[in-house]
Formats: C-alpha cells, structure tokens, sequence
C-alpha cells in the first residue's frame, strides 16, 4: 500500500523536480501538492515534463490524507507547517532551512529571524552518507541545503580523521547554476542578466550555508571559524561544483579517507587519480562526484552534484526512503527488471 | 550647443542601451534619467557598463530643462508624457506602440484599450530607411517596434513594387532574443526557463506588432489581412531574425527592388547572392542586414537586426538626429578621427 | 535471453545516447561499440554518463557475435556495413541516410554520389506512427531523420486525407539544437560561434532531407516539388522544432486528421488547443509533441522532438523492439514496477 | 602618416579581435593578416564583423611591408618568426608564449620543447599597468597570457609591499570564457560540450601560465612555488573571473596597495568596498576590474578581464601604442570629438 504524500510549495524548481521523482516512486503516491502562486492549475501547465497533477492552496490541501510531506517553502514558513503536521502524526521531509542549524539563536544570527518553531529542534540532519542512522524511521529531517551537501561530501571525512591542517584555512570556491536561485522572479536570475556572466556573491563568511556546514563540520571536531566559503553564479540552469582547498600534512591519508569513506556508496563515487570532477558527471542524476588533486601540501577536492537533485529532491527521497524504511535509493536508480514481455 | 535630453524609462534594456548611446552622442546632454523601480540608484548600478547618471522617479525628473525626451514607457503611460512634453514645446522621440498606430480605433483594437492622446495621431513613424522626409524637422517622432522593423525592411520594398503575388498569404517566422520581452522579471524569461528551450507565442494574427506591419504596407497598397506572423522566443539575449517567405511570379525584379532600396544606406546591407543572414551580423551594432533566397516561385528574405538597436535605441538616435538636422548615423557609427596627438 | 547488439559509430552523439539506451533495455546486450577516432577508450571517458564499455575500431568489432547491428554511420559508410551483416544473417538498424531513399538515382542526385549498395534498396523507413507493419520482424530497418521525422509527423496524415490545398506551397521553417550537426570538431559548432547566434542554412529546396520527405508524402498522394524547407541553427544542444504552414481550406478537418492520426499513440502526443508546443515538451524524451494553431486558411503546425531521440536513437529502439517483437516502447518509458522490498 | 602593421594568426579569435581594433585604430594602418587554414577568403568571410580583409598565407605576407607586425601564433611558431622581422628592423608585439619567459630553461621545462629563438630573451613583459618603462620605444614585447594578467593584476602590488603573509598559500581559482581555448576546432569547445557544464582543468601546479606568473611574482619578492592555480571552463564565449585568495596579517594595508596601485590607471578599475567584480563589468571592454573583500585574514581579490581584450588584443594595442610613443589607449577608448557638423 503506497505512502501517501504532500508536497509544500510544488511550484519551485526543487518542488517540480521532487513531484517528478515522487510521480515514479514505486511506494509512493502523491496526495496533494500546494502553490499559493499558480493554485488552480496543474504543475504540468508550469513544466511540461511534470506530472498533471492540480495545485491548491496550502489551506486547501487535505494535509490529514498524507503519510508524509515534504516541505519545499522558504524558511520561516516551513517550521511551522512541519509542527502542524508532526502534531498530528504526519511526517516531515523539510527542505528548507528551518530545521537544519540545531541552535534557535544561530539560527537566529544568519538569518535575521526568530525561530519560528524551536521546540521542534534539533532534527536528524538528511545526509545519509555522513550518518543515516538517525534518519532510519525518523519522524521529521532536515534536508541539507546544495552548497552544504557538495562542500559537507568533500570535507567531513577529512574533518573527522584529523587531516586538516589546524589553524589553517578552509576554501571553498562554490559555483552553482541559476535553479539554485529559485523561481520566483528577479532581475539577477533573468536569461538576460545571466547569459555571458558570471560573478560572485556573499563572498567570505557571509552566505548562510555556512552554518550548517560549519555545525555538523565541528561536531566532527573542526575548530570553530576557519572557513571561507564563496559562492559564485554560473550560467547554466543546473549544477553545483564546489573546488575545495585544505592543506593537509597528509596528503596520501586524506585521499585515501575520502575514497574509503564513499568506497560502498551507490550516490557518491570518488574518481579515480587524473580524472576531475565536472558538472557534466551529475546534472540530471541523483549522484554526487569527488575528485582529488594533492599538490604542494594542498589537497584540492573538487565536488560536483545537481543542486536540485542530490543538493535537493532526490536527497529528500533518500531520506524519505530511510525513513519509510525502503531502500535508500528506490525511485532514484532505474532498477533494470526484466520485463516479462516475451 | 549640446541638445539636452532625458529618458523616461531608462531601466529597461532599451533605456540601458539608449542611455549609453546618448552618453556618447557628441551632441547630446543627458540631463536626466528616470525609473520609478530603481529611483535612488545610478543606471551604472544596474548595469556596469552604463553611464553612472542618477535615476530620478518621473515626478522628480526635469522636463522643462529637457530639449528632447526618448519615451520607454509601456503603452498607455507614454503619448500622456508625449502630450505633456509636446505642450511646453519640448520634442517627442517616443519607443512605446502608443503614437504607430495612426487610428485610435485600430489601438483599441489591437491593444485592448483606449487611446490615451487620441488627438496626437498621426505622427510620423520613424523607419528611415522607409522614408526620412516626414521625420526631418518633426516635433514627434514614433519609433517602431523591432518585430515591425525586421519584417518592414523586407517587406516593403516588395509591397511598392508590387512585386508580391496577390492573393498570397505572406509568412514571417520570426525568432527574437530575450531582451525583447523587456526587464521586468516573469517567470518566462528566467534564465532556467530560457536555457535550452525554444518556443513559439502568439503565432498567427495574433501579436501586436502586425497592427504597424499592416499600416504600412497597405498604406504601400498590399491588400489588407494576409499576413501570418509567427514570433518565436530565442535562447539568447539579443537579436532578431525574421524569415519572410513571399510568392512572387518576378523574382529577379523582386531581388533587384530589395538591392536597390538599400543601395544608397549606411545601415541596412543587402548580402550578396549565396550569402545567408545571421545574428551575428548585427548584433551590437546598429544595422539591420538583409539577404535572399529564390526558389519554386518563393522569395525568401531573411530580415536580421539587434533588437534593442536598429529595433529601438539606435533607431531612435536616427530619427534623433534626423528631427535636429544632423547626420543621421552621428553617434552610432565611429568616425575615426586622426588625433592630433603625434 | 537479451538480444546482442552492436553499435557501429558509437562515440558521435547520436551513439552514446543509443548506447545509454540500449545498456539499461531490458531485452538486449552491448556486445560491441566502435569507433575508429576514440578507439582504446571507454565510452565513458568521452561522456561520463554513457556506459564504461570499449570502443574498438570497427575490423576489431566482433561482428558474428551480434544478432543486430546499430548503425552512426556517415552516408556511404553505412549501406556496405549493412550489406555485411545482412549477408551473415545479422540484423540491421540503419540511422545514416543511406537507406532511407528507395531510388539511387535520387540519392545520387541529393547525397552527389553512386548509391554503395543499391541492391539493398527499398527498405522499410522506420517511423513508426505513420506505419510499422513493415517493420515487425524486418531484417533492415532505415530510421529517418531528425527533421524528417518533425516533418512527417505534421504533414503526413493531412497529405494522407488531402486536406492541403492543392497548387499551394508548404512551407517548413526549422530550427534543430546543434548536436543534429555531429560530434565532429568543426568551426561552425564550436561554443563561441553558436552562443548569441541564430543561423539559417541551406533554406529552400537544398537540405538533405527534402528527399526522403517527399518521398514518404508522395507515396501519401502529394504532388511532387512543393515543399520549401528552411533549417536554422539553434543556440541550444537538442531539440527540434519545425514550423509548418499549410493552406487548407477545412481547417477543422485538418486539425482533427492530426488529432486522430495519433490518437492511440503513446509516444506522439498532440495538444489541445490554445496550447503550443515548446523544445520544453520533448528535449531528453522519445516523445513527440505537435500543436496547431489555424488561421485565415492556414493550418500552423508546430512539430516539435529531441534531435537524438525521437529524431535518432529512440526511434532506433522503437525500430529495434518492432524488429524483435519485443513492446514499441521498451526501454523508452519506465514501466513502474514495484519492487518486492517491502 | 599611419603605423603599417600586419597579423600572423589573424583568423583565430585573438588575430579577428586585433584585426578590429587595428582597423580602427587612428594611426594604424593593416598591410596584411595571415591564415594558413583560410588563406584566400577575407577576414569577414569568417566573421561578419571582422574587416573585409583578405587572408594570405605566411609564406606570402609582404613582411617588409610592416612597420610593426603582431604575432598571434602558437608558440613555437611565433618566436622564429619574431627573429626574422626584428632581424629586418620590423617591430614585433607577440602574443605567443614564446617571449615570456626569460630563461629558456624554464620554457622548455613548462611548454616540453626547447626553446625556438633563445637568442631573444629576455623581452619587456607588456603588462603596462605593472610596469611601462621597458615598453616605450620597445623593438620586441611579450603580451602576457589572459589568466596570467588577471592573476598579476590582482596579486603583484601585494606582493611589492610585502604583504602577504610568508610560507602561506596563494590560492588562484580562475574561470575562463571558451575562446580561452582557441579557433582550432576540438570535441571539447563544441557547443553541445559546453553548454551546461562547468569543469576544471590542470589544476594545482600544472597550467602553463603559472610559469610568466611566478617570474613576474618573484622579481617582486614573492618566495618562489607558493602559487595554487585552478583554471576553470566557463560556459560563455568571453571573459576570465579570478577568485584570488592570500593570508595577510594587514588586510587594510594590503586594499590600500590595490586601491593605489591603480589609482591612475584608465584601464584597470578597483571597486568601491561592498562591489563585486563580475564578467559583466568587462566583457566587450579593454578594462580589468578588481574587487576586494577581507574577512578572518584573508583577502579575496576578484579579478576580471576580457580574455580576448585586456587578456590579448586590447592589450597588445596598449603595448603597440607605448612602443610606437603614442597615447596608451589611442584606439581603445572612444575619445569624444564633436563633430563640425552643426
């Protein structure tokens, strides 16, 4: 019998994303899905591709029908709706920032705003292949955020058996396409504005990812402070690839603490030696990729996902999948059964 | 003396483009710029390359120290300010749809609404190359819209002559750049939308730019109603390309009427035979290039222009300097004068 | 027991998309790739996303160890290929054009060389939604292609019923992505030449393609020579999108022979009215979409489909399961089937 | 009476961009380009914008005819070419590799060939914001490379006045435009490679570049081999972002060196404090832009420049200018000369 699911703000380019992958789900069914913007149409009259399935209005949607949602509405909206839910027995895939910084008043700090719901932290962080073990039956998770996954992936193991250097910097210089900004119209996102630049933004210690990085980074034991993280805008719609640099006294460990720590991962897979990482090894699949370029004392780990896919939706389905106690990558990996057609 | 000029709407791409080209105008003045969503800011902030002149909101702006204004306003908010200017003697270069159509009425038609300074039409339409007598001298000039300039230029020469077969349906593809769907964001022309599509709109007799199309070719005498007008929206910031498929049972005379026309112009270029036009030869440049294809009875022009120049902001400057009596390419084609430097 | 299959010309773009197809088909098994350029190298090391099998040179492929054969070949090299394995009781796919015209005297004519293996001629040209009882259980099929199959899909079933008025030109204005020119370096396809461009080429009665168009449509009843074909190049990787005018004077009767023509077809979708068909619909799908949008006695068609897919490869495999008697669409649409984890 | 020039290397994307700034350069005059591969067809025939020049084959270029003549060859090929005309008392502006590197040793090491001319070494380096004594009244200048420009712009006045922080890193993480890769046609600058992706190479110590970076770096105090530089493939046509990142115990001190360093250049411009440096700022333009951004000991510099302009031709202009003894930016910059025409 499917689970039957909701999703919350179904119109974005993370919520259209996760409508198709859920549409497929072998164990899943969708229940409803909401957008304040476009209620009343269905989500394929917004993507051609998506299934024709009707939006409503958050306060139409028959949230007691679901077995679980999945939040993809911008923080301060979220929380609340997750308490909504939880208190009624649903659960929660949450994919915006509310219930990823365990602390209210960090949270508080980066993004200007009380904590909407600070009872309901901390919650299971959802990536899975830093530690699943609290997202099995969870009843709520937070998914992380794109730049947080692709920078998290290359980091923690390094963090967690000690081979950074101490008190040495950490750079991580992020590009990310344009889906990364969301759907809701502006000036800076418009095919105009876009094509033929490129150009930084938030750069040093100012963009928000920072603080669920840097959370889960020193509850490995990182020492507080030491990133630098620069997000840069590119001209593509989908992708992120991070180039991150870490001096490292053991080069040959460090490389091979990553490739140990992904060794029986089906999503994450570290490249052989020569090789680099490009967007073009995950746009459009569920996957991250790492590669490593040891020079100098410097460990360069290039990290590359789609930041609607591993950096969104189908990380969600991961821990949907964890939680409802389903192989993780169901829905995600086309399994090749046989038909039985002759 | 310089001529001081001001722009309404100088935030858009027109207005940006616009703005840059009277900056450089050796004998313009720009003495003010507004913008009522980016009042407060210079134009250099919104786009680097621009003049760093302030945006001042409408009301602020001042008209009467104004020689000339360049109107990029919607329809409906520009012939009011035209009529306003107009009254305190100052001239008019308007790029709205508001002064191209000659009868109210047909305005009405096509626009959905009543003309709001029915008492200002008709105002000389301001295609040089179509005709510059009316516009040396003028008070007022409309400039027409870029869809109308690529398929005019084609068209008309052919339509004089009556060198297109009658009873014919007459078939413009036409393909434009993002930049014509202007600045102000919607959904359809984010970057993540644009990338990689390509879509057709308002094809048939449905888009607004054949009310002027039609005006001046049966003002030409082509017999009213058959055009098909397809406009389709491009993956790239800039540009229009228009093929125009006519019957003819003359094509040499046909081919011949187009060379001919331009023989004498510094700004539209017929190619040679076997040579096909391309966006490449104009864009960011204030041309318009022409070229022809004879087959089976059909003439296939294909009309190509950047759409935020000849198919706006350079074409106005033309019609600025044909209005002052000035060379009319001054300010759009470099004159390489030797510098006393040596 | 799969079904061993080869693909000669493996590493040209039409390739890796056939071979990422057939690796996950669940009837058939890659038994070689060739490819003389990349030979010695997985396909995976050019495209990391396609299958990590070798590619050998074409007189290493272990051609006796397939029971079909895939052919990415360039005209003239692909009929003898296919005369080889037909010889040894092989199957064939053929995506070149070299079988596709029935007639070497017209190949000659169009392809400016002798027919390589006229004895070969005629073969059953695999589109399937205009007629697959040939192709069930064939020894050789001829995929069309990519603006062919855009074409076809629109004109046939109005040719079929004579709803085109007679006398009148059709007229074909097309628009493919750039993978449609091959993965061979050429100037012409380098990234900085194409962004920001738009390009016409060989319009009029020049295109390849014309062929095999009238060919399909005169067998269909149309008179010969009126078509105008007019390709364009599109600053996008895939897709085709062709818009077709027809004068007719049933519109009605048009629309609804479209509509009926495909009615019970899975993989061609027509929409309904109002609605346009978009690069959006199709790009990474075996679908094709087509809209209509009628007019002043002219059926606007728009005919849209991935170059690669529908226009190549997936039309391959729908070539293949016909062929085999295996399902149209295996290996095309996912079929869901639960998985037995619960 | 005008400078003649000639440009070996015209028809790559370098030679099409000099050959229009040297068409309009007041006191330039072209007596010939060079193409072996598109000898006999005009510059314009490649690209519609480029002057109606016609290509000739190296071995029919009337060298004795040039005052001056530009290299735009590959290495190996330029610096023999270089001894021939300095042998005739002709003046040479490389923009090879070839005259880079002062010690042949050096170049053989990083480029994996000996040196063709050792003979000329070492040649003024024409980076004039860094130094324009050695290059007025020059016979021979070496244009520095697009990435090593924008590397030293931002870092050479830190390290002048010692103040980056010693045995620390210098991490380059540089962004190139496509044309950074040349006209030749390879699978890897094909459009349907680039589009949507993004992808590093040579990353660490391996780029050629590195080596005219270090030299000039050293010359200045820098402690040699500190140098991570991480080129990057951009999806555009045009433009170099380098996200440059030192460790500076003197972070005010160090964005007042930048700020000084150019504070009466016209062609290099640093951004007010909270400005970005973007491709936006410079593409299309002879500038460089900076931007700086200080937090926790490090100070980002963003520096930007068109690869074809300020990172090649632009500059080489510069440096023609500076040996010929004319104003630095004659033909860069429009000077505004009203016209005697009212």
């Amino acid at each position: 019998m499917a689970i039957k699911v909701g999703i919350y703000g179904a119109a974005g380019y993370t919520g259209i994303e996760l409508a198709q992958l859920l549409a497929a789900h072998p164990e899943a069914e969708i229940c409803f899905l909401t957008s304040e913007s476009s209620a009343g149409k269905t989500l394929q009259e917004l993507w051609p591709l998506a299934p024709a399935f009707p939006l409503s209005p958050s306060i139409d949607a028959p949230l007691e029908a679901a077995d679980c949602i999945f939040l993809c509405l911008p923080h301060t909206q979220s929380a609340p709706r997750a308490a909504q839910a939880l208190a009624q027995g649903i659960r929660v895939i949450d994919l915006s920032a509310d219930l990823r910084i365990d602390d209210p008043a960090e949270y508080a700090r980066w993004y200007k705003v009380a904590h909407p719901a600070p009872e309901l932290l901390p919650v299971p962080y959802g990536l899975p292949e830093l530690g699943r073990d609290l997202l099995v039956d969870a009843s709520v998770i937070a998914t992380p955020g794109c730049y947080a996954t692709a920078t998290l992936l290359g980091l923690a193991p390094l963090v967690r058996e000690g081979l950074i250097a101490p008190h040495t910097p950490i750079i991580v210089d992020a590009k990310s396409g344009v889906t990364g900004a969301g759907r809701t119209p502006k000036v800076n996102t418009l095919f105009a504005e876009v094509q033929g630049d490129f150009s930084p933004y938030n750069i040093g210690r100012s963009h928000r990812h920072i603080a669920e990085i840097e959370q889960v980074l020193e509850a490995d034991g990182l020492a507080p402070g030491g990133l630098i993280f620069s997000p840069h805008l590119l001209p593509t719609d989908r992708g992120i690839l991070a180039t991150i640099y870490v001096q490292t006294s053991e080069p040959e460990a460090a490389q091979a603490a990553l490739r140990e720590a992904y060794a029986d991962e089906s999503l994450v897979e570290v490249l052989p030696p020569g090789q680099l990482a490009t967007l073009r090894h995950v746009v459009r699949t569920p996957k991250a990729v790492l590669s490593m370029t040891a020079v100098n004392g410097i460990l360069i780990v290039v990290s590359v996902l789609d930041n609607l896919l591993k950096g969104a939706a189908s990380q969600a389905v991961q821990n949907f999948n964890l939680m409802w106690g389903l192989p993780e990558t169901m829905g995600l990996i086309p399994t090749q059964v046989p038909q039985e057609t002759l």
